[in-house]
């Protein structure tokens, strides 16, 4: 089977190869580039996540407004096509630096970060594979998880207390052993070094993920190779807000902005723990009222294709009606102990009863 | 000689004995707490850093408006005195939440953060000998040091290509062994992970510390026991810009919030690298027009009594009159290795020369 980066090698040698082929016929170049308008970003149903649809636009050496961005396209191909053969990595930002030396050179970091969607979506390979990096680092892991990242292997309980970070290399990283039977990731680093404490990988033979907030690239992929590779349930618990919400539906079904990537970064099979607002009232946990910023993402949230499930939309409800807000953190009001030894095993004999149903 | 947790524990102990201590001779218990008002934060010219004055407020249970705060301070001072005890750590979040449970609860956690504060003050050691610890991880290192955290020992090449990640524990993990003769630490982690590719640890025989922007306290704790434990020179790469200048001060001389833990924290004999206004002049390096915010902060900085050296003020004074800033990652202009092979060398021969002569 093709690697990552010789499918990546040979889908930019296809677009120069394309182009140099309609020189040589003496056709006026040009390149479909699929549409990423939101008219084109479409939810599918089956697949559970935002995928791209079927428009593409044109661009043509014969359009003069045109000319500049072929060539700009060039231009990153190439560089990317060095980077994948030098087996080097770069951020964004050195690139748009590098691109200073180009005849046809950016005018700010954002156009030269739309050129890069546009060779993704053009490719359809994510700009990993092109070498073309993240700034920020991926979650925290911790768990009987042992990795290979070039010739050094990783046993994520051995890499300190704040465990294994995911780089923004994690395709390159193979997943030799492993020896848990679920994946649980959390909002806050306070909570994951709660679960680390307490030992909550052994107690639950899990992986524990520290999202960090907003998980990044990385750590979405991380999850979803530990989800089909490897055929872990994966579980999140967040803050009871509209944000926490939001920061484990993407992880599950993906973002609207990159629905080019998703088949590669969603991970629809993964489930939201909690902390819900039925948690919030069986727990009496402390509470923050809702903002008005937070009502109206939960609205948004309900209307969105993505929390179309009947126990999403429950918990919303709910949480209007209550009006009440609470963080993953508001358990220790029961002792620093209590969300490991007593919230997560009722909450995941709960989910994982369900399923067996 | 006696550990940290063992002073901490000897500290809390002395605390609660001096309260009962008044008691059982039927005075009105009173605790000294050193203030920590802009009066009494002092820029020591001698260590280079801001410490607390000698002033002193007095916290008394025959003062009706202090009854609340001297009791919420036994509370907290009980609660870490647990903690130490059975060897864990709770954030400050987790302890508002605990503090739920208490007859004294705090009415917002910024009363509870204040309160831990006055605990650190008062009995001189920072809250991490306390138990208490921030939400947020450390910088990330990466090169040939060995730490031991527990019973685990980790090579930081042996990590991942993100490193090891410095935990709120710092303290905690002992260095076993180390084969580096500096310390380079680097604002972004863009420049992190370029260093780690070009192989910057190898050819400079060197740490090289991911610092996330504004270094965390365990990041400053770990770069002060670098420097002092095993004696290793410490250089600072960040930002062309007032806030680069900045990140690398908090670290060379600590910042006035924290003056009454920076003996913990400072690293005086650090040195900034660059990017300076003269490397922004000498590499011709891609600049942004320096924004009003940017100049008014370099007026403060000019101003500010950690900045006093000549060489400070000399590039606070040039980047004024170029009106210009420069990032890190601008050197990408002469090539993605060029920091590495060209920048770096140089400006490390200058500095090292500089300290022999």
């Amino acid at each position: 089977m093709m690697s990552r980066k010789e499918y990546a090698l040979q889908q930019l040698k296809g677009l120069g190869n394309d182009v140099l082929g309609q020189l040589v016929k003496e056709e006026v170049p040009n390149i479909k580039v699929p549409s990423r308008g939101t008219g084109n970003i479409i939810f599918n149903e089956d697949k559970r996540y935002y995928e791209l649809g079927e428009r593409y636009g044109t661009r043509s050496l014969g359009n003069v407004k045109q000319i500049k961005k072929m060539a700009q396209m060039m231009y990153v191909a190439n560089f990317c096509k060095n980077l994948v053969n030098i087996q080097k990595t770069a951020t964004m930002r050195e690139m748009y630096y590098v691109s200073e030396g180009w005849d046809v050179s950016f005018d700010n970091q954002q156009e030269s970060n739309n050129l890069s969607e546009d060779i993704e979506v053009t490719l359809g390979i994510s700009r990993e594979d092109l070498g073309l990096m993240p700034e920020e680092d991926g979650a925290s892991v911790y768990g009987d998880i042992t990795l290979k990242d070039d010739d050094v292997e990783i046993n994520a309980m051995k890499a300190g207390k704040s465990g294994y970070t995911i780089s923004p290399t994690i395709d390159e990283v193979e997943i030799v052993d492993h020896n848990v039977k679920r994946v649980i990731a959390v909002e806050t680093m306070g909570m994951y070094h709660r679960m680390v404490q307490e030992k909550a990988y052994n107690r639950f033979d899990t992986l524990i993920v520290g999202l960090k907030g907003q998980a990044a690239r990385a750590t979405r992929r991380f999850i979803k190779r530990a989800n089909t590779e490897l055929n872990l349930p994966v579980y999140i618990c967040n803050d009871g807000d509209p944000w926490g919400f939001h920061i484990a539906m993407v992880i599950i079904s993906g973002s609207a902005k990159l629905a080019h990537v998703n088949h590669d970064l969603a991970t629809p099979d993964a489930k939201f723990l909690g902390v819900t607002a039925s948690d919030i009232v069986n727990y009496d946990l402390p509470t923050d009222k809702l903002k008005d910023i937070d009502v109206s993402r939960l609205k948004e949230l309900a209307a969105d294709p993505r929390y179309n499930g009947t126990q999403w939309q429950t918990e919303i409800k709910k949480m209007l009606k209550i009006g009440k807000k609470a963080e993953q953190q508001a358990f220790s009001k029961y002792g620093l102990e209590y969300v490991v030894d007593t919230y997560l095993p009722a909450k995941l004999a709960e989910i994982e009863n369900q399923e067996i149903e």
